[in-house]
């Protein structure tokens, strides 16, 4: 039981309506270590350079993440400025982007994380996503992250990772532009004509989607009072989806649906805090009571308590 | 079991991506009793001109719509013409609206329109939904629709129609606006505080969220592969949802939480084509087959049966 994932370990410069913080610790490899490493053990691959404050270095590890597959080098740690408005909080505006060692990154799987049950490749250049696909054996289960970028400027090589992958995992915006329509219906039954098994599309603050053969599954999202900093919902959200099912050992579409309602919980604690703040103290307690809330919000016969509305009049 | 609505009957020209329709039948009160007709006895208070074509009136009649709160008068009808761009087709940019005869509209309930279990009080002047609500007497359910510009321009005769219904329905944006906070938990909150015990708020193509004390339910929308044209959505979903009610002489909240998807499902059909043209040939049966298409939608345990994703590999 343990993840292999690959992608960005940053340090962040986010602007909120709500506050700013700079430098802070981000990257998408790191949100999905932090979430996923509540489940289950989590091999992490990536870059940083000797920017980068050892004691994120520390936190991680704390995490039981194991880093042998975090290369530490002379030079410039990726760095992401980004900004979020009011009125859509949903989508950052990037105002800056320093790949730094991260434009040379190579990435390479010390040998024990190669047979790895599950592989999850985060948003990064799908030529590097495929040098890590080439690198396993035979995992359970292959999930693919990307963004607008990449569907943009390396299709083909996208369009290759995409093929040999069981679950991508995109954005709702990110599917319809890949999947080539204005419905997601129609967006998801072409990304899943290519090979893959599940197209999962995050819709923030609208929830999640799920699209397989024959099957929808929707979950919604964590109806919130507080959010501090919407960066690394997405990657939490992976974080939470994968984490379930390696420590459940349950690869089919039923434990999927679990998965994605833990996903969706994972998310909603990320964003009530600045980078993964929330999470250092949150519990796989914390996390299930609101996977049962769920069930309630959804639930047409049964009783929907929702403590967090209750009204003093 | 029957329903009062007040509200516009129009003659609309609405732009999608997918074609233009001029002069359509069209309307908050036409779409919320074409639905609700489908499910109970409907009695409407509008006002059209004599541009007004007999066919729709006809077609409304034979809907057994009670017809005789439909002042027919000379003038011209109201008329409201629309565009939705491709990128955004949950919200309608107004190109030209003209009040016409409604904007000296006097609502006048026939003596037996008083006694409805149900009113419906459609989006028009709040000062004019407060004299349909001295018309009625002690409907069992009391629902009022509203939007942005009467938040902006006459707050305060809003707020008192609130503070005198059971079912605030708006847009997600509009109880924002109102309840004046970016949470739709807070502002749920806000609203709840005035006296209505639901706030509906419907999210377009992301569905609709039930508010009430300690409790949250939530419907995702349809997801469909074809749209013509939005118009209507939001007042048919108001007809599925009240009409469901008003046949089960029920108004509770577990009735409720089945007159959400109801009215989700209604306004999944109304969007398949344009004006209320989708919902000529509709019967209630095509829309409990897709009530019960929600449950699996969002069950966890159960099997997702969804035959339009049938994939042919």
């Amino acid at each position: 039981m343990s993840i292999t994932v690959v992608g960005s370990v940053a340090l962040d410069t986010v602007e909120t309506p709500f506050g700013k913080k700079e430098n802070a610790l981000g990257g998408a490899a790191t949100y999905f270590s932090t979430a996923a490493s509540l489940y289950t053990q989590v091999q992490l691959v990536g870059v940083v350079g000797d920017d980068f404050p050892e004691q994120h270095v520390e936190f991680l590890r704390q995490r039981g993440v194991d880093l042998r597959g975090l290369q530490r080098k002379p030079g410039q740690t990726f760095h992401w400025a980004g900004k979020y408005e009011y009125d859509n909080l949903n989508n950052a505006q990037t105002l800056d982007t320093q790949l730094g060692l991260f434009a040379t990154f190579d990435p390479q799987l010390p040998e024990d994380y190669r047979a790895a049950d599950c592989v999850f490749l985060a948003n990064i250049d799908p030529t590097l996503q495929l040098k890590v696909l080439e690198q396993v054996r035979q995992p359970k289960l292959k999930v693919l992250d990307s963004m607008n970028f990449w569907i943009s400027s390396n299709k083909a090589a996208l369009t290759e990772v995409i093929s040999k992958v069981d679950v991508v995992l995109m954005n709702e915006g990110e599917a319809l532009q890949y999947g080539e329509s204005f419905s997601l219906v129609t967006a998801a039954r072409n990304i899943l004509a290519l090979g893959p098994k599940v197209l999962l599309a995050k819709k923030g603050e609208y929830g999640a989607a799920l699209f397989a053969d024959r099957t929808y599954f929707f979950a919604p999202a964590y109806p919130l009072e507080t959010v501090k900093d919407p960066t690394g919902a997405g990657d939490t959200f992976a974080g939470g989806f994968l984490g379930y099912l390696s420590r459940a050992g349950d690869y089919s579409l039923a434990a999927m649906k679990r998965a994605v309602l833990h996903g969706s919980a994972m998310a909603s604690f990320t964003i009530e805090d600045y980078s993964i703040d929330r999470l250092r103290t949150l519990t796989l307690g914390d996390v299930e009571r609101r996977v049962e809330d769920f069930a309630h919000f959804t639930n047409v016969t049964g009783e929907a308590i929702f403590e967090s509305l209750r009204l003093e009049r």
